[in-house]
């Protein structure tokens, strides 16, 4: 399942709990297009701010929600002894793989997040993606510190934060990577505006915020690049440019594309958890605007 | 209750749950030595790594231990939603004042902190502290921020996250914020290490890590530089220069404070959760001799 798109969606909630309605329309929405996994429960999924109920009611969700297209969640938490319970929530749910990422409070050294990955490796019967965010996690991964828990058993790919925007550094980067991990170890790009460069150069899948959302346009990308197009792949993301604009001025992708949910009429708005907030006034308007005259579908 | 010293203690625990009987000890402690304020659940005392139902419990066992020293507690956590549930808890427990951190996992922006701070502040009944520590919630406050939020009903305290090493730089950092800062509101240093410079530029309460472990050596300070002798205060901080040391060496004071308690048996170790560890090896020789060395108490 750690091939070509996985995508990501938005757990739509407010103050009173999970729009569960909403939820299960965004899965089934990603299942009619035919992607290749779901990641429920990503930053996307804004898993950090959900009980472990709530989690565990929303990966049943999106378990049956999927039918046959595979289903990761993440089981981040602060704590390791959080983190296996999460673990056994999920794997009871049905989902086929877990994603973790090294949530911190204060400050982790590598042998503490080696020993995490360890621990919860050796506690688990699916396969496990480690997920490499040091924008929410605040924890910087080495390539040789990747290499290490690549090699620990169930870890069967790694999510990386982008990767260059020249062609041939993104390619070197990726190499200098695979080299240290094993052969079934799939290398996997995020941040959305790096995917096509990202596939182009080697990584074998997308873990993608607009493929959550928009899952046609996300796939077009992906089946241009992974069939060997990059020329193509690399044109259409460059059409989406004014899109990677409005996630850098918004700092990221999730308040803008929970406000595009909102303004497609996905999900009720507010959809996100307070404090966070999607965009308003002129910001709103500029991405209503974005949306349409892109096309995102 | 915002002057003085404010000591800070651990919350021992391991994987199996909270050491009671030892969290306990440690406010009986604070107390026999007469600090001014306890702040339990601080970042020292890993408040984001415990649930509600454990912060609660924490809670009432410092408010009983604390007799007539007024406690405060941290309701920091990723939720509006359970931000507001933790001060009902706290309150209900019998604290004096409310601790908050804007803590994130999605960064967030002034707008998104101050409508956390109105929320809460309007929702709650006792003094509230605002916790500025972006090294914790990788939050940074702006001095205008700061005075928007100081003007927040029920608004008491800023804790600041250290202040310039040099004395002139500190009274002018300090002196800035003050101006923007209704005069009911008191600057609290933290940041052990900037703690004499800070209350000799004018703080009026030191929030103390090593005050919640070894509360006489960090009242002598205290005393000594709110009754005015500034030169005494900056020779009894100068004298601890190897423990600032330890913590610079160690990413922070919390590995070095919980590996002192586990080595003077105030805890059993391993007492921090993981995948947090206290420090071991060398690094734990090498902070049993500071401590004994520096006679900390």
């Amino acid at each position: 399942m750690f091939t070509g798109l996985s995508a990501f969606p938005l757990t739509p909630m407010n103050e009173q709990g999970v729009d569960e309605g909403a939820f299960t329309r965004l899965v089934e929405q990603l299942v009619a297009a035919k992607v290749d996994s779901i990641g429920a429960l990503g930053s996307t999924g804004s898993y950090a701010y959900l009980s472990r109920i709530e989690r565990s009611r929303v990966t049943q969700l999106a378990v049956e929600a999927a039918g046959n297209v595979p289903v990761m969640v993440s089981i981040g938490s602060l704590r390791t002894r959080d983190v296996l319970l999460l673990a056994e929530d999920a794997q009871k749910a049905g989902v086929k793989a877990l994603l973790l990422p090294p949530v911190s409070y204060q400050k982790l050294s590598a042998e503490d997040v080696f020993s995490l990955y360890e621990t919860v490796t050796a506690n688990i019967s699916v396969p496990l993606c480690v997920y490499d965010n040091p924008g929410t996690t605040h924890f910087e991964f080495t390539d040789e510190l990747h290499g290490r828990i690549a090699r620990l058993p169930n870890v069967h790919s790694i999510k990386i934060p982008g990767v260059p925007e020249a062609p041939d550094q993104a390619r070197a980067r990726v190499d200098r990577l695979r080299a240290l991990i094993p052969e079934h170890v799939t290398i996997g790009v995020s941040g959305d505006a790096f995917a096509a460069t990202g596939l182009n150069a080697g990584c074998e899948v997308w873990y993608s915020v607009i493929g959550g959302l928009f899952p046609k346009t996300a796939l077009a990308i992906t089946r241009a690049a992974l069939s060997g197009n990059a020329e193509e792949a690399a044109r259409l993301s460059e059409s989406l440019k004014p899109l990677w604009a409005l996630f850098t001025q918004f700092g990221g992708s999730l308040r803008v594309v929970a406000t595009a949910a909102e303004l497609r009429g996905f999900t009720h708005s507010p959809s996100l958890p307070l404090p966070l907030r999607a965009i308003s006034g002129s910001g709103r308007q500029q991405i209503a605007a974005a949306i349409d005259e892109l096309e995102l579908s």
